[in-house]
């Protein structure tokens, strides 16, 4: 529970605080500044950066370098800022102020500077911190191995009550999250069960731990994808899950709070995926044509879609000059085609990153989306198709081809709205990735296709 | 860490476990059914359930109800399924169950029952638990006050280290998840400090509490927001926050393994919403007539978007007449307004929801739509304005509208994406509701009335 709530920030108070922080800037005050990012969490302070101006930033850092919280605000700092702030430091103060992190922060914040650079650092950190950290960044970061800590407590089965909590109370100083007691086995150490602290405080003294532990241990090894790691998290109710090697030795530990980030990350990347936004949290701090950059390929394959769509409604001019009132109804056929395809995409690429849906239902999933497509589609075909009867009356056919094509383009898009994330699970790729912008372009394609198809079929009878 | 891993269930092995279940069901082989469901996680079992039928359900839970397991299976269990299941059953049983449940839990699923009938139980329970209960049932679902759990630790300040780790021997045998010991300060018991159990341990036995606990506690008050919470557990990185009342006597725990479910849940709505598709996050499990009907809501508003489009399509009919290739651009127009606009709703939608945007930088946030809309549009619109003017060499203007139609549209939409759910949150709306289809709506309307618009007026010099 060190450094935590100095001050706590949510709303108005950080805007307080910021516009504190920045006046103190203004006025060169550097010991009250100093002295009130002493009393801020370092969280807080980093959520203040995505306010600040570049030089604002680069000045309050320099304050904040002097603090003992620097390396905690490097870990919160958001990643876009980083290498602008640290880059003109030397790597002798950062091997200092890296060594003070606990050792995955510390893995994650050199995997995020230039090789040469994090090597520099590296190479001038006391022998003990340097190889922890290098054991970390041996993984990918993105799984087990790289999200765990490799501060726990462990020990061995055959040692007491009563020497357990010697030990704890003798060698537990650097760690913070310490809330069970892992036990193994063997000269391997493999990990063989697990105690609370409170459970171990509740046996007699001098009972071997082996015969009190829960053996019961769920586990993940290193190489378990974080986003696994996260479902069985939630699934279990579960606040510490270790991290084993291919021989079931405990190489770490994977704390809650960590995996709440890979939750709230995961989702955010798909919110952005689904949209066609690119997956980078951080984009609300890139600058104009970052954004625009991230996001333009995604708009292309629409581009694309759109202009197949250009060329296929021309293909149909005799139609469109004899009924002109085609033209208007172009909008709502397509729109409502691509709402409720978004709906299916949505709830289906969820269903998937929650785990609710499972590869081998594909087809019972889909036909559902097939049902509420027709359901959905009749209802508003037959209300669109009554407009178009009643407004129109000098096209008796127009209410008819309207009708018809709001039936086939909603049926349609649910359809692949559905099946194109299944799809795309079941060839591994990310569901979120690809789907909205495949989706859509479809959807536009589609749905012109069938409005004049069947516009041609029953306009020449 | 009782009940961990019996079974665990990624994919396929939950498949395996499935087939099996359903296939001893069938042959009613009851014995082999129940030891296979005492061997499994009830959160396994609660997952099984969404794929069984509801005539196979009704007959497993028989199984189910005559295991220790019941309560935390009702638990873990979606609550589309619990009134079909427990319905049937006898409030004296049900009490019985309920009460062997943890209190946060039984309020839950109280919650979930019509309103008689959990009276009914709550009338056969013993007194402490009824009490407990009952008192959790007064706060709001989705408030601190109803997501704790009263099962705490805490103990007065004037203690020394030896009585509370006695305590902690003698009283913590139904506190499950007790990291942290909560110190209180005198006869009100407000909330003073905090030690986790490993801090606790290795201070000298003689010590008085008030002289070693940490007394910046992070706490929340019992009529907070869930999502407020959330926030704080994931900014500071604790595993569990206090529940205070206004007194700031503590009331509660919150463990952080509840905020998981919270962060995915309010995500999963967040999805859903911005879809278009309801906010029930058990919309897999619904019948397709529910779905439509949650569904189609949000389709009326597309649907009276694309009509208002329709007619002022008619409105324009001659310039269509005049230059009929106009038509065929429409779905390009809309679609690529449609997609930008998607993007930058749902950018600024999470960006609300993560807390990294902040209400006060609205006009900030908007420009730099403002600005990728511009950049992005004329990007595309000297694409598409090309593309028109060689491919319909017969009107030479074609591509000038075509162009400049896309650089408006794309803009608009940026814009109006950015702004409806800023404007939404600053009217205290929740952003993700209604920003889906209000957006996809007012572009529909806003990109054909510029498109034409843009025609009518080159097309007459």
């Amino acid at each position: 529970m060190k450094n935590i709530k100095k001050t706590e920030m949510i709303g108005k108070e950080g805007m307080v605080l910021l516009d504190t922080i920045r006046r103190l800037n203004r006025r060169k005050a550097k010991d009250r500044l100093q002295k009130i990012i002493e009393k801020t969490h370092p969280a807080d302070i980093a959520w203040i950066f995505r306010h600040l101006t570049p030089h604002e930033r680069s000045s309050v850092f320099g304050v904040i370098s002097h603090t003992s919280q620097v390396g905690e605000f490097l870990s919160e700092l958001d990643r876009t800022f980083l290498q602008e702030l640290v880059i003109n430091l030397s790597p002798l103060y950062l091997a200092g102020v890296v060594e003070d992190m606990s050792p995955d922060d510390a893995a994650d914040f050199l995997e995020h500077l230039p090789d040469d650079f994090a090597a520099q650092i590296r190479n001038l950190m006391g022998r003990k911190d340097r190889e922890e950290v290098e054991d970390l960044l041996q993984y990918d970061s993105d799984t087990a191995g790289g999200r765990m800590s490799p501060d726990f407590l462990a020990l061995d089965e055959e040692l007491s009550v009563e020497e357990a909590i010697k030990w704890v109370q003798e060698n537990s100083e650097e760690l913070e999250m310490a809330f069970y007691l892992y036990i193994s086995h063997g000269d391997e150490g493999q990990l063989a069960g697990v105690l609370s602290l409170r459970e171990l405080l509740t046996h007699k003294p001098y009972r071997q731990l082996k015969n009190i532990m829960n053996t019961n241990v769920i586990s993940v090894t290193t190489d378990t994808d974080q986003e696994e790691v996260a479902h069985i998290v939630s699934r279990y109710n579960i606040l510490a899950v270790p991290v084993v090697d291919s021989a079931y030795k405990m190489m770490g530990i994977i704390t809650v709070d960590d995996i709440i980030d890979v939750i709230r990350e995961e989702a955010t990347e798909d919110f952005l995926q689904l949209a066609g936004a690119g997956k980078d949290r951080e984009i609300l701090l890139k600058s104009t044509l970052d954004n625009a950059v991230t996001r333009a390929p995604w708009l292309f394959a629409s581009w694309i879609g759109g202009l197949m769509a250009v060329f296929i409604i021309n293909f149909f001019q005799d139609e469109l000059q004899e009924v002109l009132a085609l033209a208007g109804f172009i909008p709502i056929i397509v729109g409502m085609g691509g709402n409720i395809g978004t709906q299916s995409s949505t709830i289906v690429v969820r269903g998937l990153a929650t785990g609710r849906i499972n590869l081998n239902e594909l087809s019972k999933v889909v036909f559902k989306e097939v049902r509420v497509g027709v359901l959905l589609g009749t209802l508003y075909g037959i209300m669109l198709g009554g407009v178009a009867f009643f407004s129109f009356a000098d096209s008796g056919k127009l209410g008819l081809v309207v009708g018809l094509s709001v039936v086939f383009a909603m049926t349609l898009a649910a359809t692949v709205g559905a099946f194109v994330p299944l799809v795309l699970k079941r060839l591994d790729i990310d569901a979120a990735i690809a789907t909205g912008p495949f989706v859509a372009t479809s959807i536009d394609i589609l749905g012109v296709s069938a409005y004049f198809l069947i516009a041609k079929f029953f306009l020449n009878i």
